[in-house]
């Protein structure tokens, strides 16, 4: 029997689990709702045991402040102990279900309509972490082996809707039990159910928020107007001045070691059916597309590092007028990284920037709020995304092409902590309302993944 | 009898008038205390029957709204027919009083400390109305005349405090009544007690509220940051670039016929003793002085336009972070115009840049919520300032200098509607704490101001 034929028998028995599954309400934002994460964790750790790990324990979190929520650790290990070691990341907990009217169904109550499966959790992240246990038994079923080729390690976290607060220290605490090669993540997306994909990077992200102080009270512009410093124009001035006329951003260093875009990278983005007037409609309708100069909408977005101000506010802002010089002003801004570039330096370089450039008469001040998220990046070329696409294409039956993540994640700490190079290897559709009402997956498309995450391991066991 | 000594017998009479005067608590802003303006009004009338003046009206306002408060209107025609005709503008409302409990006396139970007569409305308006009739009065004893050189008008208003909203329209209704050479006003101050001075000028004032729209959601900036125009980053840029380098308005004509300072008025500037760092004191601890190249703080508050960011706002401006591209920004500007400038030029001028300089995406919208204050000036070479200048010089014994009020007011509805140069004589001081708790004025300064009065009629009757 082969690896399809494996996942056409067996996907109804597949299906009927994951409702199980997906029926347990386990909302990580929610404190009524720990029990059912806890559930969660202890369905998915006895599916795994039934799936064939050997080893399958649940690691409680948040040991410092006693308040986390349960991760579940499988490891079955490759036959030949000198074998590449994979952990697969993904998450049970999903995202609160408000607002409630606004599903067609019950959210936990998972039902099928036509070719998609619908419910809280389908496409965000349990669908996605399932399809990894009927593709694993389908692959050992094709091969006749009772173990996988490469020692494969699940690591599914309770609480990445909430933040992720003590995973890092998770993965710090267990770093000797997480020792692999590679990190295989399925909790992204692909371009299209037409269009396989595979992202291979994710955006870091720092914030900051300036305040600059002028006088102590706020000052009747007629009296004071244009002869003491305003703190609203230093502040637009600051902020004017993050970008050049090319929109690059100003800041000392800001693009030092960023990896550039390849030809052949550029050339595959550009091969993704990209409608950008569509695209600008779910941009909230915005009216043009804009930018760092030289570089399309979606290297803008994926692979450029941008500033952004996110909030700005000073002096009068009720009704009417006030004709005063006011005390301060404040901005919030933040910045998307991406690979070679650190959120420390970004800081640095900002904190630098305000103090050059705050004139006279104007104290500012810079508050970091943490230490930001670092980027994630695996080359195109790298081993580990050559296999994955491999994988990929003998399932999907046609080229797979890259994408990236704009926004920001845990990812990167597993990639730092764990030293080991990402693979993003997922299913779910842009269009599958992660986060909002009516989630839903296409079912198809689990069961291409389970067949690439069949195929995936044979393809690292062999690059790694 | 001369001048002098006629305001030395009538002193005491004069104080113990000015304080039943002031026991009625005229405040035109708290709309209990209509009747208190009313019988201000009435008290006014009287004593300006009593003066001598043989026509005294009180004149009802707001004939549209039918609620307005009442000005009062006297006038003494002067022997010969041709003679000038002066009008004295000043209001006999005052400001509330609150915070009460931070007076240390009944603010409408005036009392004398020392020199000071302490009390609401005793610097601002009815002490600096009121030396005028002793003034008058002194002159014709001096004199022996039954009637003043000049024709006078008494206009004073009972809305002042309020925004002098039926004024404009009481000075159209009565234009023909009101006919003049000249407007002499009461209601400013001097530079100090020992520093006699004459306002020559205040400042116009034009305000708008700019608003840009962007995306018509806040957009995720993962996902979108750096490719869609952000509206906070083209505010920023539209408000940095109101100035130049050399923090000059960049307004397209912005300074097309701004009367420029006289190298004689500079150098009578320059004779105030300004002290900058007790200034910077008084502007809520301002830590540095600031504006347009090449001119100093005096002259930049009282005869340099300017451009003023009063407010500024959009995005997230709560705590913590929300890392968006915001769908909004909003600012309010505010313009001083100076002598030669023209409100709605600047509106125009300012709708025109934000237009050009609008990126593409975004939309902008800029509002006016009303025609502006006119800029009002009498060069200090124009015949009623060299007037008033010997009249209080006599008073005073020293050279008078000249100031300007950066502020702006219905003073210059006065010149526009009467077309009549404005002369502003006045004894207040900046630290009579005017609108504040414990208001005051110095009595020796309300006589010389007076003495001044008795001099003015004639010094105007042969310069007009």
């Amino acid at each position: 029997m082969d690896v399809r034929e494996y996942i056409e028998t067996n996907a109804s028995g597949f299906f009927a689990a994951l409702k199980q599954w997906l029926a347990i309400p386990s909302i990580s934002g929610d404190p009524e709702r720990c029990e059912d994460v806890r559930r969660s964790a202890e369905w998915l750790a006895r599916h795994l045991r039934e799936t064939g790990f050997p080893t399958v324990e649940i690691w409680e979190t948040g040991s410092e402040s006693g308040r986390g929520l349960p991760a579940v650790f499988a490891e079955w290990p490759a036959e030949d102990p000198a074998a590449p070691k994979v952990i697969v990341y993904g998450h049970h907990d999903v995202q609160p279900v408000e607002p409630l009217d606004e599903w067609d169904t019950d959210p936990f109550a998972p039902v099928e309509r036509g070719e998609q499966l619908i419910g809280r959790g389908t496409s965000d992240d349990k669908g996605q972490i399932f399809f990894h246990t009927l593709g694993l038994r389908a692959g050992l079923a094709a091969s006749g082996r009772t173990a996988p080729p490469v020692t494969i390690k699940m690591l599914i976290e309770g609480e990445e809707e909430s933040g992720s607060p003590h995973f890092a220290e998770l993965l710090r605490a267990k770093k000797d039990r997480l020792a692999c090669d590679a990190v295989v993540i399925s909790d992204t997306t692909m371009w299209g159910a037409d269009v396989p994909s595979m992202c291979t990077g994710m955006r870091g992200l720092t914030e900051a928020e300036i305040s600059l102080h002028g006088p102590s009270v706020d000052l009747h512009s007629g009296s004071f107007g244009g002869a003491v410093p305003n703190p609203l124009h230093a502040m637009a001035r600051l902020l004017a001045g993050l970008h050049d006329e090319n929109n690059r951003v100003t800041l000392k260093g800001f693009y030092n070691g960023v990896v550039e875009l390849t030809d052949e990278e550029r050339e595959l983005f550009a091969k993704l059916p990209f409608d950008e007037k569509e695209w600008l409609a779910t941009a909230g309708g915005s009216r043009a597309a804009y930018g760092e100069e030289g570089f399309t909408t979606l290297e803008r977005i994926w692979a450029r590092p941008t500033a952004e101000i996110n909030g700005m506010w000073g002096g009068h802002t009720g009704p009417g007028g006030k004709t005063i010089v006011p005390r301060e002003a404040h901005a919030k801004v933040s910045f998307r990284l991406v690979a070679g570039q650190d959120p420390r330096s970004v800081q640095e370089a900002l904190t630098a920037y305000v103090a050059e450039n705050t004139p006279p008469g104007i104290a500012a001040d810079v508050h970091i709020p943490g230490p930001g998220v670092r980027p994630c990046f695996s080359p195109i070329d790298s081993p580990g995304v050559l296999a994955a696409k491999r994988a990929m294409e003998k399932a999907f039956g046609k080229e797979v092409l890259f994408t990236r993540e704009g926004g920001s994640g845990p990812e990167a700490d597993l990639a730092d902590i764990l030293e080991a190079p990402l693979v993003f290897v997922a299913v779910g559709l842009d269009e599958d309302r992660i986060h909002a009402p009516n989630e839903k997956v296409d079912m198809p498309l689990l069961l291409k993944g389970a067949e690439a995450a069949a195929y995936l391991w044979d393809e690292l066991a062999n690059s790694l």
